[in-house]
């Protein structure tokens, strides 16, 4: 879709093991760790403030009730009270006129972690999910996501693939996602777990799409499907793959290591903006303090 | 220098925890895995073949007893059996007269893994460190680095830094290395341990040198100080940032998160070759068996 409405804020997961270990005893200091910040910009950001409508969408998460809490609290302590849980567990539920009519008074939704082929396998498709893509074209809508929930924001998701094996031909596995942006490939998690080679082998693959990487603690707030702005404390390697000269990756076998030569790089962190349609990152100003979110 | 006659031959460590973790339990294992192909083909670049004298320079290393033996026992398989071990762990053995002639008459050395910060403090700018640049220079001599001897083999050397905050200001700590190379700066057990950002960060704040990282398995030999080809089962990740275009390096403070725009990144594999001068990746042909030194 071309300049929607909406925004997005995708997130780059906690900064403890985040969406592969829930542990309950480890989810309170995770929101505490991390997003604290970008929670706070993200109800700055929406239609109406702190008194605006928040749906946790916890469907990507094995222990939704534990996950779906602590967001509750977490906004509490920002005083965004407005706040509701939808654990939707099967399609039918993402075709459920009552979830439906959740979702159209909702302001804000918030993907939680988890596994992303959750998302896309319940969601894609549904009513839930082309009325998600209808507000966020048409309406002052935020639709946020981390880890998982970022993942699955981009048309094409990545959803596996060994960090260890990833320049290895099939080993990064990719499925549509649930498309609320296009021509951007998003991997999270991304210092912290080695995973440049992911991201390098889904752009040489398709260099339409910008490679995200999101570092944890870390997002990206996207305006008009286009103007994206460095959220949080950590760092975001982005991948461009317009200039690639040459790979070899339609010549090797499956397994075998890929060649790739020519792919820009670029290093991103708080402030700084990124236009994905020229491809230009902006570097903004000296940083203090790390979390512009805790000022308001 | 310029045009050496010698041969560097770097690689990124073994497939195992490799120099942090040299349990006398996993060396035989890591040997066996990862350097077969890559000391075959030492030997094959060496002047005298299989009867080439190789010193093996375990200084580096916390157990170089065991370290040594498994390197005498491992190009024993291979044929090669005029394989001595030079444990130097002073500078004053640095400049003995019997170590320096063991050296005048080697024709390879091999630099084993462990902390790089020894191999520099102890050898460098003694007689020995003298001898050895002399003979790259001048002869068809080989140099070879695992590890932390690949690190310490060109100019400028890391030698810590956490992958996690790599790219925060001043946490990548860079010292002089052993200069058998300029212009490239080597990090190792690279796809593994995450160390994208050590590479992008030393890249940026020098962009003559070009960033060499390499995965486990995996090296380069270079031959002319100039011409590199991947050989090893894994892969290669090269930052070059000739091309950048802007940096905050110099605005943030110690510890705050960094920007830059505008690296390139190239991926090589086995038969890749490039050329360090005209900074060109050259691909090279369909890549089956994936190590060549074992088919000779």
């Amino acid at each position: 879709m071309r300049n929607p409405k909406g925004k997005l804020v995708i997130i780059g997961g906690s900064v403890d093991r985040g969406s592969f270990s829930e542990s309950p005893a480890d989810l309170h200091r995770n929101l505490k760790f991390f997003e604290k910040g970008i929670l706070k910009r993200i109800t700055t950001e929406a239609a109406k403030g702190n008194l605006s409508r928040i749906e946790i969408i916890t469907t990507a998460s094995n222990i939704p009730e534990e996950v779906g809490e602590e967001y509750i609290k977490s906004f509490a302590q920002l005083g965004v009270l407005n706040v509701g849980v939808l654990n939707i567990k099967k399609r039918e539920e993402a075709n459920s006129p009552e979830n439906i009519e959740r979702l159209k008074n909702a302001d804000v939704v918030m993907f939680t972690g988890g596994d992303q082929l959750r998302l896309t396998s319940i969601f894609g498709g549904t009513a839930f999910h082309h009325l998600l893509l209808e507000k966020y074209e048409y309406e002052n809508f935020v639709i946020s996501g981390t880890s998982a929930g970022a993942a699955a924001s981009s048309n094409n998701m990545i959803y596996q693939g060994s960090s260890h094996g990833a320049l290895l031909k099939g080993e990064v596995k990719i499925t549509g996602g649930l498309g609320f942006i296009n021509n951007v490939i998003i991997d999270t998690h991304f210092v912290q777990r080695g995973r440049i080679g992911r991201l390098l082998y889904s752009c040489a693959s398709n260099p339409i799409n910008l490679g995200i990487g999101l570092g944890e603690d870390t997002g990206l707030l996207i305006i008009d499907g286009n103007n994206m702005e460095a959220i949080g404390s950590g760092l975001i390697i982005l991948v461009d793959g317009t200039h690639m000269r040459n790979t070899n990756m339609t010549e090797v076998e499956m397994g075998e290591p890929i060649s790739i030569e020519n792919l820009i790089v670029h290093v991103m962190s708080i402030g700084d903006h990124f236009d994905l349609k020229n491809k230009r990152l902006i570097i903004g100003h000296h940083k203090i303090p790390i979390n512009p979110g805790l000022k308001e």
